[in-house]
């Protein structure tokens, strides 16, 4: 960690999801002081969100009068070229990768502004202050709509070289298996995802497997991971076949990364994770049973300390450690 | 890179197997100035087989009159304990796990040396004076009668918490596909190792699918990765067959490791990697429909420069490159 900063300073984490948009101002020991929860208006233009980002922004900053803004990070769904500080690729933000997001955000509101993939920003909050904050290595694997993954090696984010390491949701677990979005075959993300737990149910459902479920779908019209999660905890079958699934091929995937890696702590995140109960139990026997490496070194394999802020508390990180212009070198935290 | 050590200076690298013992001078620009090959007699005990080690440095040093020995780096096939020098476990050499490797032969040659897993070894010289000489980071697989695997990260040898990082061959890549040595279905080790690739010959004999195989297994006895190999070439289906099966089971392999990495290079060495022109195409294809960051990125992926000798070659480096006791912290190279 760096010399801490005075308790006077803060910073801002920004959450820029496809759908929402956060913001916070979180404090030297990562602490949240303040929120603003807003819709993010992609449709509206990339122009109207930076403006309703810095609006946010500049409402927190009166809310927190006589303490000072020492920068702001912005965790994306997406690859960033940190050199430029824009976003290269991002499906939630279509029409993003020409535009200089930090340098005219640093210019509105004349504070240093870091970008980062938000999954990266998820890893390095549970690193600051959540689950990894005695660890100087871990993987998060962040299980939302899609699959992301952060990697911090040695106290830095691992980037890679065109800053698109951590794709860890595309690893393969059954060369053969579910068709993915990305048009692979088997990758975790067809079967560890919220959207995979939706397609499994409804998957069951089509053969009329479940009539329980049934129900639940016509009755609410959809039929979302966090349903499917609340029937297997009353029993339903179907729906812990589902979960079992999910442990099951998450511990393939935490099995290889345990044997690529030998790290100390894999965290599961992510929107799913909360479903954690539901899954855990299989997701070991899998690592146990596929893993020398775990059977030797007995990783920690937890749930996020941070929940679903810990993309908006690592973000808030970002100012303060320093990001130097090669991905694959982002200085110690 | 260190600073240039003089000409006059040599290190000796050692390649220390289950079967071959082998041993080599090394300038500080990476050529081998001499080498001497031995069995490795295990089963005469590890004092018998340190004063083989030891006879053949001396033999060595007595070629090279007028030049300074500044070192050995000894590559050996098992998880190291790089802290007190070790061999914590190695299935090669029974036995050996509580027996100061490193500072006996110190003692007895008087001269500094270090310990390494054989598979970082071959990674490290690939990155030293191989095919990653021009890059910071790669990932190395080694196809052997087992499978394993080295990464250099940022110039370093990324050990793990516990040294035992790089264990590519027990990536599962077919949750219920054939059975590995180490009780887990569907490692890599199962399907692209030599034993694997004799396994899947004998397998197609068995069930009356290569009368060609067969004779040639009857004649020799035996029927090696090699010999499989040498039939592809000339054209035998069956053969081809089991090199594409080993083309596509790396290639699902490092389409993960991309994934993760995002790394700008790969590379496959051990004897297997003699038959690259044998299963490169279909490694490839595998890699470009399974990985999205392959597709983007276009890392290159390659055999090993170095051959046989890349361990040999990355032993010798050992000695040249500070070891810390952290084995997640080497320094760069």
């Amino acid at each position: 960690m760096d010399s801490p900063a005075p308790a006077s300073e803060y910073t801002i984490g920004v959450d820029l999801g496809g759908t929402n948009l956060r913001v916070a101002a979180v404090s030297p020991a990562g602490e949240i002081l303040e929120r603003i929860g807003l819709d993010t208006e992609v449709s509206e233009g990339r122009e109207r969100v930076v403006a309703d980002l810095c609006g946010a922004v500049e409402d927190i900053e009166q809310r927190l009068p006589g303490l000072r803004l020492a920068g702001i990070g912005i965790g994306v769904p997406g690859i960033i070229n940190l050199a430029d500080g824009t976003v290269r690729q991002s499906p939630n933000l279509p029409g993003w990768s020409d535009f200089p997001v930090r340098d005219d955000i640093e210019r509105l509101l004349q504070t240093h502004v870091v970008l980062e993939n938000d999954a990266n920003a998820a890893a390095l909050g549970e690193k600051w202050v959540g689950a990894g904050r005695d660890v100087d290595s871990l993987c998060m694997v962040t299980l939302g709509t899609g699959i992301g993954g952060g990697l911090i090696l040695d106290g830095r984010i691992w980037h890679g070289q065109e800053g698109m390491a951590g794709e860890l949701g595309h690893m393969t677990i059954d060369p053969n298996g579910a068709l993915c979005g990305c048009g692979n075959l088997g990758c975790i993300e067809a079967y560890a995802s919220a959207s995979a737990i939706s397609r499994m149910a409804m998957a069951a459902i089509r053969v009329g497997r479940s009539p329980e479920l049934a129900r639940e779908a016509e009755q609410l019209g959809e039929l979302t991971a966090e349903i499917v999660y609340i029937k297997a905890k009353q029993g339903d079958v179907v729906a812990l076949e589902i979960f079992e699934m999910v442990g099951r091929s998450l511990g393939v995937a935490i099995a290889n990364l345990i044997n690529i890696f030998n790290l100390p702590l894999y965290v599961v995140g992510g929107g799913v994770a909360r479903g954690w109960d539901a899954f855990c139990a299989s997701l070991m026997a899998e690592v146990y049973k596929r893993s020398l490496v775990a059977r030797s070194t007995h990783p920690r394999i937890v749930a996020s300390a941070l929940g679903a802020d810990a993309g908006l508390i690592g973000a808030a990180h970002l100012p303060r450690i320093a990001q130097e212009g090669n991905h694959a070198a982002s200085r110690r935290i």
